[in-house]
């Protein structure tokens, strides 16, 4: 695995032992060099995915074995940030989000982490693979507080174009919604639909507390999936965990969803060639 | 399903949509009777046990239906006697424990909550039977915070009465630790094991972050228990869920807890008639 700058190679094999904090100290950098002007910066930690590094600091730090130990490195990276941003004055007009792209990688067993109460993981359309916890701090802009709205990381791109005073661009269409609202507390989130894909293939479909599969699978590494019609139906308030199919008791809200996948499917045009992404018609 | 006052009858069948507000209104009646003189109040909530009942003020309240608006009427009830405490002036030399007796009862589905990440449930010797959280609030005394000490509700007999300046009786063994240095965060937590009962039954031990069942079973209501030798080991800290056996890679940490397990045995003096109790030799 190398390491790169920009499109040089700097590393070769990275030392992975000691990226979270080489991140770190590249991202603080880069705070006190573009202070002075709007910028964005984009921290990908490589870590916690497999496999699990961290610096020799953090080594046996957490209860949790060497996961734990990432993960409190992480922590301590997000202090760095936050740190820099106040040291140089710049804390009052940023906002920070700290997400994850999916859940845990459950074939990993202890090194994987877990989704708490969500089903499965990773790779998969179940809660456990799609839900993700989400952080977002901006001080003095935002009240503190816990929100159960729905959101995704598809609303990013929207959301900080018109926090940044700028205009969504108007030649496409776009997935995400501008968030504001449920950042400033000031109405309820625009997005009340998700749409599940593993791949190409929508297999999944939620609006409200109700989410329907259509294609469903243990698990993605252990089982083929396999289409269901009726589809599986969980209300994800009352079972976050989606034990209980309740798909016979409500045929109405099946019909919707059903009806909500087929417009979707008509609204997104695959693209020829063998691909796992999509265009948008 | 009788409502008793001390040993006289009250009301047959009890009206539980209003049990949570009416032990509230009395215990806040007990707090202003009570309040010159040192008390002990003890709320066991009915509720959430099966079968779910609120008033109408909490009737569909919770996003996570009834379940949910039950355990909203309890966070009412708790609001109730804080206040009730504040009120009287004696919330400074009050301690508040808030704790349950047992995990989720899954057989009733979304009516039964849930354990988190924790495996099983109520009636089971797997954590998600056992393992409950527990807010203890005293303000002036405690500092917030939390605490991933061990502790048991076996501990709370001679901490309260060490609280409250007495002594602990000596004339037989007590089960349970003085939890005061976790409290006061002077020193870390005198129970450092735990045993784990199904009825009289010993099925399995903790030290530590090491779990080893001895007697295992998928839930206590789907599957016959049997013995395991060796035992089941589980790391609590890597592996909070019970999903990875260990016991192959640490001989000497099983052979630690079953000796551990032989000698709470030996203390033990099961009664003559049949009984789920014990009693202490």
């Amino acid at each position: 695995m190398p390491l790169l700058r920009d499109e040089e190679e700097i590393e070769r094999p990275v030392d992975q032992r000691t990226i979270t904090r080489r991140y770190t100290e590249e991202s603080v950098k880069k705070i006190r060099e573009f202070k002075d002007g709007p910028f964005f910066l984009y921290l990908a930690q490589s870590l916690p995915h497999i496999s699990l590094f961290r610096s020799a600091a953090f080594k046996d730090r957490s209860p949790a074995g060497i996961y734990g130990d990432v993960v409190e490195e992480i922590d301590w990276s997000v202090g760095e940030i936050v740190a820099a941003l106040e040291e140089t004055g710049v804390a009052g007009r940023t906002l920070i989000v700290f997400t994850s792209d999916n859940g845990p990688w459950l074939t990993f067993d202890t090194h994987g982490g877990s989704a708490g109460l969500l089903r499965d993981g990773k790779g998969s359309t179940w809660e456990g693979g799609q839900r993700v916890p989400t952080v977002m701090s901006w001080p003095g802009k935002l009240s503190p507080g816990v929100v159960r709205e729905m959101g995704s990381t598809l609303d990013l791109l929207p959301t900080f174009v018109i926090l940044a005073g700028g205009t969504p661009p108007q030649d496409r269409i776009l997935d995400g919604h501008d968030l504001s609202p449920v950042l400033f507390g000031t109405g309820p989130s625009p997005r009340t639909e998700m749409y599940f894909y593993q791949g190409a293939q929508l297999y999944a479909v939620r609006k409200g507390p109700f989410k329907a599969h259509f294609t469903a699978y243990t698990s993605y590494v252990k089982q083929k999936p396999f289409p269901r019609d009726p589809p599986l139906l969980y209300h994800l308030g009352e079972d976050p965990s989606e034990r209980f199919d309740i798909a016979a008791k409500h045929p109405d809200i099946v019909a919707e969803l059903k009806s909500l996948a087929e417009s979707h499917r008509k609204s997104i045009a695959s693209p020829s060639f063998q691909s796992r992404t999509n265009s948008r018609k």
